[in-house]
């Protein structure tokens, strides 16, 4: 069995942002040489999400309204976790909804997806350097 | 390491649905001769998921209304991502409250559950056809 | 390829609770003796998740308000899988958001785990035995 791991860095401009990884993504599946397995590919952050959906400029900002919706980042003295200093409380719940992780199968080399799939960083509390982890393992 | 690779279509009638597929993956778990190892099971289509939940029809009933609650269908307009000429945009968020993919791990040839759990198609635009992946690896 | 199984139990004195298993996860991966592979962490139960996130109570109480506020449990009788006999259906929609499972990482026999990466066992209608799987793959 192979494995292979690789960090991704990011530094986003804003607090929030979604950005498309899924070619850094197939470049670790071939730096690994694994024609047969799984790949991991997780935020190492705890404000952060990497999820698969659509690269389609509307529904990231659909996205973005929906998580402010459902968990708002103002008035940040709403919870309980920024008492302690921090503001990004929000971040936290965003992050569940959206996912910590996906894992991909990788067929003949290829990550094997469907027809619109594409692995997504999702940044909920930026501004900061943040990294996420891929872990291929298979043979 | 053994690896294997299945796919399942699905084309139902109404524009959701919930199909319960736990047979169809203990059955590709059979034909890869895995007996230790994991599954994954994802939707290869971003408007759809693959949950493990209850096989209990009031339980989907209360599914369905719950997310129309958090991520209504209409009116269609509330989203940027229709201004393409979909009508999907809620779709894409409901895949991300119910997710895109389970990986269940197989300890002696049988998929390794607790007394309730059953894997499920969750279809949020379906009346086309789509399909889910089921990959195996170990030994 | 090796592989590992262990159960952790659990029997809450709160409907709902959040409790830190990530010693019990790496104790697993100890014992499994793997270097390389992932670890497969979920509930065994469809009322409970397992997740990733901060051990900080602030954040946990959080948490429990907002999955209150997108699934409160009464009146219990807004929910058909009530109708059943059972008072939980708002736990197996708790449980939707938070997740089932996560898939870790194992690089030189340890969780690869960035600085605050926390493994929780989230219980959404306990005071009853219910169990967690740690199921470990690699070499």
């Amino acid at each position: 069995m192979k494995s292979y791991r690789k960090e991704l860095w990011f530094k986003t401009d804003q607090r929030r942002d979604y950005i498309n990884i899924t070619r850094e993504v197939q470049q670790a599946v071939d730096d690994s040489g694994v024609q047969e397995g799984l790949v991991l590919v997780n935020a190492m952050h705890i404000s952060a999400s990497v999820y698969i959906n659509d690269d389609e400029r509307g529904l990231l900002s659909d996205y973005d309204k929906w998580l402010e919706k459902l968990a708002p980042h103002a008035p940040v003295d709403q919870y309980r976790h920024n008492d302690t200093g921090e503001d990004n409380a929000d971040a936290h719940l965003k992050r569940q909804i959206m996912g910590r992780d996906v894992t991909v199968a990788i067929t003949e080399g290829r990550l094997d997806f469907g027809p619109w799939e594409q692995i997504f960083y999702g940044e909920f509390d930026g501004r900061r350097k943040k990294r996420v982890l891929i872990k291929v393992i298979g043979e």
